[in-house]
């Protein structure tokens, strides 16, 4: 413990920070593994005096220990420990049952649930105090994380009053991670699960994730792919993922499984997988049981069947109900869901891909048992750069739907494209439904709001993520995609949230509460999203990939196993226009949306232009309402998308005294790369459409400087990821 | 900089590191990412007080860089540079070229070379002061290495007389990592090689990894497996191996690549790879120029042909020394090499695969090529926990051969299990061939001088490594690892070293100076590799792990597509006896060796008992050295084994207050897996042998716990690096 005097110990910490960089560099490097709880000295953490937590849990313990950390971290002194409050500027942190000081200040906490909390300043035996209050340890954990946020932003202690309750149940991360530590659409690196040395090595950094997850309110981590290997439900792996599971749950984490649906074939000896089959039904109840012997707080099997050749129900005649339910029964006793994805297309060629999952699911809407969740993509493609919302929100009032975001940037630029993906989020979470009329918002869905009255009670709500991490230093292949990782973890929390705020917290917490550095950033970060819209997938164009990995652009690519695999079939461009006819006159999947949203979706003149091609087919010289015809509004969103790279190149270029040379530096290096992607996608998309149109330039525009066939020709075999 | 007063300095260094301790506990952990070049404070490094070093050069300001970072984090201050010598204790580091004070002082460099260099404690100017010089400035970097180690391994800088030329030219990490960053047999998760972020994002590590090699000498990488792809060659990847290169050269570390032999076919659109096709030269050569014109010091092919698989000259009836004359001829121009693998082994089951190396090299002596390296494994199997050294060695007198160790480690436990192989490495190097009488040992070979009047003037020499380095924070997947990068590059810089004065150093600059720690742990390290050696494959047996991945204890495998990709073929064992008989009298592999060396190998009583089963085939009641019967002895042996491990446990855990309790932790639970893994195999290796044999066990010894079936049950189909 050190003993210097307060005043000496001011000047000390400033001239350690020195001392400490020019000594030992690398260990002190700003490598982004810390994340947002970096914890760096804070104006305002020196008023915490002391701390009033008990540690006779797990649970408890980690709070305090993040407690002591943070407030070490950001006052540099660590506050000294007390079971009582002896002075003004103490912190409690407990609830009724830890704590006597809690207990004595009878607190009203009925809103507050199993999860939520509250922090107020209060005085406490004539002393002025903070408190962090919640019905149950994990509250007090979230509470805890927020209170040092709140340091962290550079806010005072002074009045507050804040309760927080989460209004979506399951805050759940999916790793597509295989068990040879490969990950699916993974831009950082190998997988963090480290099997092969599990169980008898717990690797820190399994506590540094749970942290960071408990830290923005995630409670739920799926661990592999859901294109499972049926193996990660063998005992030898069992007694692995139950040591994943003893570290997390002091942080309130609970593990989830994807579930092979063939896995009685594959590892339980049996003929069939059908879910009607009393032996198959027998294997997974037994299955449950064992799991939960390892982890008695298992969350349950997250599925994906009869989708990219997954087995499922259909192979033996039934339905995503039977399979849902027979897992779901299992599970039951124990308390576990089954999230079963909508993301299914079958093996026949559609006429619409993006009309088969609504197709599928409505017809069963309320045919599922009550701890079953139909887990459902933002949009009905595959996490494009925009997509309208999935018409399936709002259309199965009986079941609970869980949304399926993607953190990690498949379609988005991978690692080196800084994409904040905040505003896509919200921009799905705000669109109105129309399903129980104006404000029937895909949030409103989510939460279990909108149609309360039909779900079950006591319906599960969710939010799942895929995320974006791998064994990378900074977890997420670049330091502003941490922020997309946070910003799914707040608005799981609390899908009302606005993603602007988010980036503010995440931004300050990350980097920097200096403002001249907050407010360029976050602008910067705002408009991030819409740039490699413009760049990539402009006015409701999508799905114009490299095949396979997604790397780069590919408008050309036509042919091979499925039509819906290529870009042709989504942009059906010909001398004559371009766009998918989504309305009336063509696949009609407009109809799918609530009939408010159908007709405009469905009206060339009223679809909001960003979905525009998206809907409709339409000629080259169509009138968009810049005055500028299609083809000339097509090349100015490119063009605009490359633009706005560069002037976030210049943005972050002249911030490079605000932030350490470490992180600036990559930032940097990942912005210039994008710059030149992004220009790769204008140019080599340009000459793919006149080689269409044959349609000259609009006056001003730069032609791309190579021919097509040099776009064409480029190969990348081995792009992360793939796919 | 810092103008706090000197006194007030040492006080203040201490207080940080408490601080910073408390404050920032993540940033500052000792997670082994600094591998040995951690320049924590150390007794001597005081005296320096200033530094007289150019930076005209990148290889000067990468000296000089080195010596600040180093003294900075020793001193606990940076030492000011000056142009001259002001005072006592000045450190002046350079050439003659480069550095006036240098070129003042006339030293006699003529025994340096270009990569040597010498460390003198001199007076300059009426100033005490050390002076560290060097022909180039390569070797002025190898000299500040150097200078760093004594200080940090608690050495006076009083009388300082040092002179270091390397022994061997070419000392060179091969890196078998593949393009999608899988590494076969890595053990330290995904390559460092981020090829898809290259060459625009150019991580830290890069340059990290090199400080490491130079600081140990190494100084070539051969980026890509040995199991090559031709890709690596084309034009995308040239681009981002340049890149490396940029990054290397100032380090002194050139790069290689492995050449896959149909490249021409692959990525060149020809018809064949026959080397005596004028178009095949002509490709080769072109590419050889386009490489040239990328990274200007290219240092040449690695080339696995005609083994495992692999294409190569034999495929069109040409020989090793066609194919690898014709790469030569390509390279020669640019100074290149190549390294033609020894490690050959025909589709064709042979009678005994450690005779076919020898059987297909030796006719071709003094065929190939002036800048051809022919690289011979350490031993006539693969790398295997014991060897007699190859029969190569001392057997192709005109060709100049490169010494293959493996690092990473294939066959003894992976990342968790302690095995410092320094003591492998010298017991080969030091191994007598009697090629040319006593003393004709293998480093001899390696380092040129035991056939120098045979060899071509200025033949190449050469050691390669195949490097244990991947993208895990510690770099080689567990701290003790560290030490067999650190002490390959030690011997390939001196083959003549002892491991054990390695392995001091290691420990010195790696955990702590104090030598209750030292002692202990150099003990434990210098055991290590034999405990491996008792429990996995005592008395010379080998090749007896799991098949494909070679994880844990496979006697039992037979069958497949070959035999000696079995188990059984290596062991022999029947219920009369066990070992495989290569005498005289069986398969005659003695024979290739030295008369002297074969007489004692081919006789069952004169052989070294480590090698009993490797050359003999012997009855279960074989009488040993100990008196104890052959069956006793193994069982006795691999009983051994688990005891060490279970004392190198008790060792650490009694060293926990001598080092940081992050590294502590680590080595304590990889231990923990060793010892149980170490059971493992001895328990299945008994259950197994006492299946052929139904002999009892010797008295007081523990049966096996488990049913040989349960062993023979174990999968492990995601067993990292398999392989």
């Amino acid at each position: 413990m050190l003993t210097v005097s307060t005043a000496l110990r001011a000047v000390f910490a400033g001239l350690c920070l020195l001392a400490a960089g020019l000594a030992a560099a690398p260990a002190l490097a700003e490598d982004g593994y810390e994340l947002w709880l970096r914890y760096r000295p804070a104006t305002h953490a020196r008023a915490v005096t002391e701390l009033v937590a008990a540690a006779a849990t797990p649970a408890q313990a980690a709070a305090r220990a993040e407690l002591l950390r943070g407030l070490a971290g950001m006052s540099g002194h660590r506050p000294p420990l007390s079971d009582t409050v002896t002075r003004t500027g103490a912190v409690i942190v407990g609830t009724a049952a830890s704590s006597p000081v809690v207990a004595r200040l009878r607190l009203d906490t009925a809103d507050l649930g199993r999860e939520g909390y509250l922090i107020r300043s209060v005085v406490v035996d004539g002393y002025a105090a903070t408190i962090i209050a919640a019905n149950e340890d994990i509250g007090a954990l979230y509470g805890a994380f927020h209170f040092l946020r709140l340091l962290q932003t550079g806010q005072t202690l002074d009045d507050l009053d804040v309760l927080e309750a989460p209004k979506v149940q399951l805050r759940v991360l999916d790793h597509w991670d295989n068990l040879d530590r490969f990950v699916e659409r993974g831009y950082a690196g190998a997988s963090i699960w480290d099997w092969h040395k599990l169980p008898d090595w717990r690797d820190p950094r399994y506590t540094d994730y749970a942290r960071a997850n408990a830290s923005v309110g995630i409670n739920g981590a799926v661990l592999n792919n859901v294109n499972a290997n049926a193996l990660i439900l063998a005992p030898m792996y069992l007694e692995k993922v139950a040591a994943l599971a003893d570290v997390f749950r002091p942080w309130g984490i609970r593990i989830y499984l994807s579930a092979r649906f063939s896995a009685p074939i594959e590892i339980g000896g049996l003929q069939t997988a059908d879910p009607l089959d009393p032996t198959v039904r027998r294997w997974w109840r037994d299955k449950a049981d064992e799991i939960y012997r390892h982890v008695p707080d298992f969350g349950g099997f997250l599925v994906k069947a009869n989708s990219e050749g997954q087995p499922g129900p259909q192979d033996y005649g039934r339905s995503h109900a039977d399979g849902a339910n027979m897992l779901a029964e299992a599970l039951a006793a124990h308390g576990g869901v089954v999230m079963w994805r909508a993301f299914v297309y079958s093996n026949e060629q559609p006429d619409d891909r993006a009309k088969q999952a609504y197709s599928e699911f409505v017809p069963l809407d309320g045919k599922f048992r009550d701890n079953v969740l139909v887990q459902v993509k933002n949009g009905a493609i595959d996490f494009q750069p925009r997509e309208p919302f999935h018409p399936l929100f709002g259309a199965m009032p009986r079941t609970p739907l869980m949304m399926e975001f993607q953190i990690t940037k498949e379609y988005l630029g991978f690692a080196t494209h800084l994409a904040y993906l905040g505003p896509l989020y919200e921009e799905t979470l705000r669109a109105d439904t129309r399903a129980r009329g104006e404000g029937s918002t895909v949030a409103k869905v989510i939460d279990g709001s909108l149609h309360a009255d039909n779900l079950p009670g006591g319906a599960p709500t969710g939010m799942a993520g895929v995320a974006n991490i791998g064994a990378d230093r900074n977890w997420s292949g670049s330091h502003f995609d941490q922020a997309n990782w946070y910003a799914f973890g707040r608005l799981a929390w609390n899908p009302q949230l606005s993603s602007q705020a988010i980036a503010g917290d995440w931004v300050r917490m990350t980097f920097s509460n200096d403002s001249a550095f907050v407010r360029p950033v976050v602008d910067m970060m705002m408009a991030s999203r819409e740039a490699v819209v413009d760049y990539m997938t402009p006015l409701g164009l999508h799905h114009l990939m490299g095949r396979g990995h997604h790397y780069g652009p590919g408008p050309w690519i036509a042919g091979g196993p499925r039509a819906d695999w290529t870009s042709v079939y989504y942009h059906r461009a010909d001398e004559d226009g371009i766009g998918f006819d989504r309305s009336a006159t063509g696949s009609d999947a407009v109809a799918q949306y609530a009939l408010p949203v159908a007709q405009i979706f469905g009206d060339a003149e009223r679809v909001p232009e960003k979905f525009l091609l998206w809907f409709h087919h339409l000629p080259w010289d169509h009138d968009t309402r810049s005055g500028r015809t299609l083809w000339h509004e097509l090349v100015h969103r490119y063009t605009r998308g490359v633009d706005t790279v560069m002037r976030m190149r210049a943005t972050w270029d002249g911030l490079k005294g605000h932030v350490d040379a470490e992180r600036h530096a990559q930032v940097a290096a990942f912005l210039t790369i994008q710059h030149k992607e992004a220009h790769w996608w204008r140019d080599a998309s340009i000459a793919y459409w006149q080689r269409i149109n044959g349609l000259p330039l609009p006056p001003g525009e730069t032609p791309p400087p190579r021919p097509l066939e040099y776009y064409e020709s480029l190969e990348f075999p081995y792009a992360p990821g793939g796919g």
